[in-house]
């Protein structure tokens, strides 16, 4: 793989590493639905009927649609910090482990959240702030994955020039700053915080002037 | 990935969307069979053994082979569309974001619609239609990436004609509005709702005149 | 896909169906370890702490393991006969589909038959008959998935001969008919029925002579 | 894929390999999450709210990034070996399968360890030797794999040197060992078991002279 003189064998280094994390990023984004539970026929009732139950879900649907997309987001960023590698290093591998890491425990706060976000009281805050917390990590993870490149030149492909480095390392910084006031402003307002992570993951998806890709 | 002189990097952009989007479907598809759970030791007696009981779970059956059909068959379009294609724009990856997002949500539906077909009254409706709901908002986003493409022929490989756009668009056009018939008719007949999902489903599958691929 | 001036695209056709199957095989062979579950603290206490506890799941190990090995063989099978095979149409996109249908089934019927095991009982006989029941099920789509590719001598790769698909024919033949007698023995003796499953997967696991793959 | 005339078809044998060992692998780790779960409300008023209970799950985010991290590595180390192969025969797809066998039983062994650890007792030693013990055979069927591919030359590359396949050889071997000792050592203490398999991981992650990949 280091050979230059076999570039496909040298490919399929990052082939592999893309190949593995669109897994783990795949498997997390789709585990998210089994959080999603129906209460048992007892408390339909209580609940006066199916219809009403179902929409009285909407905070696991919330939860859902919010960790789905800012775990898509954070695929499509991935993919697009990857293109641009030519060369996997020990480095690379495990801080592409820790990035995992942080993706794949997203069902859990998403959990935690869609559970107690109908429920008034203290609980309801240290709930979402314990998921805006997840992302936290997972984009501070993220700016370390890109750290290492940054700093290692050598495993970028040729074409990528120092401009497209500095200017992708503007865009990741906020991301961590930006979910970390989320994860405070949880303590004061859980609106504000969602409305955050909300507004970020659509400003993401909102159409952008020129090629993004 | 945009640079011309640079063929197997540009086919690299589809490569990943496709890994993602595959695995994705495969996992929304695999987790259907969690939905199927065996009632415990004391209702088994209750339902007078094993055998019966195995028997007695047949919506969860219906429920999983549809649920398996109907993906299956949108992963099936979704790789036609995609082999048409040869440049990813930010766009695509966010209408893709939004399919595999309803894709992923199946399982849940799946779910509602077995536990409550066997039992008779006006829940076992609103769960079929939320069933068929499902598949509405699926087909819907399915429309919305493909007229994506359809209005970004730039998107497209070179080879695509007009002829073959229009008829993807003119094949992929009644499936919302089939499925959305079927979401209304639950309300009246579940029955005629299930049969009209199940007859769509078995339309695809037949055999066909001419290559279809 | 179809034109033959265009080699790399017309792979591309086995190459996501290959990607696709790889991923509903490699989830539903993990999803069966879900099934395995811890008895309660004060089950636990029962049978006499978490040592014996752990020791008297031997009947989910089996259930893992042979579902597990059964899976991977499929796998295996698969992996040899999509190789052979040039060219996707319509109806092999359906036969894969029913296939898969069949195992990502598999964990439920696992998790029936390791429930049933240790309890004597006719229900014992109804479980493993179930789980070998769904391995036929299994091997019979198998068939009728490799009978449409012989049928269609056009879908394989040109150099594929008529004795290899006589060869293959044969090898196949017989798995749906040693798993339909097991699950007929599972009625007269869960352990003959058991033995003859595991048997099977044994068989395929004991090192050949010639070259396999 | 044996015809040497051929090599994108004998580059595919190993292709399906990686694909399939990199979905079991993904999975199984992204599956680590689902063990860790809330207790209800009624539990987390019991433990004074929210935020003391999901600091008292500190034993299953232990499990989850311990167990996270050696399967992570032994993703690494199996992308190592399987890079150095051209050949796929049937007894490296026997020895993957095993090997895949013990990656996918990991979440349980995770889960009966995070569920044990706060508790003293007996049990406690029997959970991390059971956990332990899972690392264990995993390892173990690793130097199996790689024994396999070590004695069958012809399966590897023919760039790979005598002295890698010794280095590999050597690097690999104490694993097993090691792992082992963390099982024995969980019956007299389970802090210095968990060190042992925290070190070992540790031990990977730090940065190492010398280009590894």
């Amino acid at each position: 793989m280091t050979s230059p003189e076999n570039p496909a064998a040298a490919d399929s280094g990052t082939t592999r590493l893309e190949a593995f994390s669109d897994g783990v990023f795949a498997i997390a984004i789709t585990l998210l639905v089994l959080q999603i539970r129906l209460p048992d026929a007892h408390e339909i009732e209580t609940r006066g009927g199916l219809g009403r139950t179902l929409l009285g879900l909407w905070p696991s649907y919330v939860g859902y649609v919010v960790s789905f997309m800012v775990a898509g987001i954070m695929w499509a960023n991935h993919h697009n910090v990857i293109r641009l590698i030519a060369r996997v290093d020990h480095g690379l591998i495990v801080w592409n482990l820790l990035l995992l890491l942080a993706i794949s425990f997203t069902p859990f706060p998403t959990a935690v959240m869609a559970e107690h976000l109908p429920h008034a009281g203290w609980d309801r805050h240290v709930a979402v702030a314990f998921y805006c917390g997840s992302f936290t990590l997972t984009a501070f993870f993220y700016n370390l994955l890109w750290r290492h490149v940054a700093r290692n030149r050598h495993l970028l492909r040729p074409h990528v020039t120092d401009a497209q480095v500095r200017a992708i390392t503007r865009a990741y910084r906020p991301g961590t700053f930006l979910y970390g006031l989320a994860t405070a402003t949880a303590f004061f307002s859980v609106v504000a915080a969602l409305a955050l992570v909300f507004g970020l993951a659509l400003f993401f998806i909102l159409p952008r002037r020129g090629a993004h890709t």
